[in-house]
């Protein structure tokens, strides 16, 4: 599964180089992550409050083209890893003409409201299937 | 004329609290004003780029409900104060609930970018015809 | 009592208009908050784990000049309304060359961690009194 | 050369896990950068003003401990790699008992205001000269 999330560029969001700030971009990413799981059939404010949470381990990011205020950029979400421990959503951003802004990846482990690492497979097995089909990794 | 615009609560916006830091709300009219303006069939990035500028001259806001994430929240928009040399802009923030969690005014300057104070109806009599009929205010 | 909490400008606070973004000031506020707090002799964070919370009610700012990248601005604090119930701070931004950026206010209500309204003096005599004495507001 | 930089957690930057939300340390890296620049001699600003952008081009970050509100993190800034055509800054974050929370480093190219890349070394000696020496990379 692929989700799309289109938002317009805020004002707040540019800074001095008249271009969106680089850290605007993790922010993206996360609103598109949110609407994935959403798109999934889950909502994330559940999982957490379930007891699953998803800190980020790790985080990089490509940029290619600057995007600027009033721009309507569209993130396109998938799960690029999955195992029962962590997963890896991978990001691509285009604005409005379909001009690739940005690449980027974010990599989560599953742990409890303490940060402890858990097996979502064993302890939340019906967050575990939702994210399995959506991430359709075919060789998991 | 009033605009109304939505937004999903995004999770960078909630602070330790478990809900929406107040210095979003600025964030949230500002993407709202960017709206009423194009709704009322502008852009301010055109405005921007024509040489017209609207910094803030103040602002405030009174907060009355915490807003969740994964909310939707709805901003109302509509000018309350229309001068050649300034614009008051005033909003109503309410979630998917109707519960009002915010309201707040934005008064800014007609500037050029040097932020110089220009008169709009003087000098963009284009846009001027375009804000004041939005803005509605019969007694202008 | 009043404090002054010094912070370099980040690039990332500033906007398209090659100024700081009208959203960071409350940041700042809070920022100089923290700091008047802790210079009081308290930690908000301490308060916040005894189960004292300080939500926003309101908040006013006024912007007079804006703020460079890499200017180091100063906050001026002081609290200008307490009573049992609710504490207003003040505040005021300049720059390394003293000019007056922004003053602003806000206003917080004392709530336990479910938001409900307290009387500070009556459940938390302790914070109280570094707080009143801080505030030196004699006609209290 | 290393930089060492320091700063509170502010309450604005955490999020509702209770830590310092991840879109944060992409900021806390440009203000130890922007600072990594004055202690080596130069003000980015300046830079800018000369002509000389430096866009990021990738960002990565990996996450290894939450920061709390009111924590006084110190980020050591070194250079990691330099050409004549770009230069990648590395980063580490601590916190006040020395725990290392997160590493990043980002790659920035050397560009005018157009974006346009440039060689630093050819068209602007005196910055280079400086930047190469705070780097004291031997094997250049």
């Amino acid at each position: 599964m692929e989700s799309k999330t289109s938002m317009v560029v805020r004002y707040q969001e540019t800074d001095q180089m008249g271009i969106v700030h680089h850290s605007v971009y993790p922010i993206w990413f996360e609103a598109a992550r949110t609407d994935f799981i959403a798109q999934a059939g889950l909502h994330y404010r559940d999982m957490e409050q379930a007891g699953v949470w998803l800190p980020l381990k790790s985080l990089t990011c490509r940029f290619i083209h600057g995007a600027k205020y009033e721009d309507v950029v569209t993130v396109t979400t998938k799960v690029t890893n999955l195992t029962p421990a962590r997963v890896e959503f991978s990001y691509q951003v285009e604005n409005q003409d379909g001009v690739l802004l940005a690449t980027g990846s974010t990599l989560h482990g599953f742990t409890t409201p303490q940060l402890k690492p858990i097996s979502l497979k064993k302890h939340f097995p019906q967050f575990w299937e939702v994210i399995e089909k959506a991430a359709g990794l075919t060789s998991q």
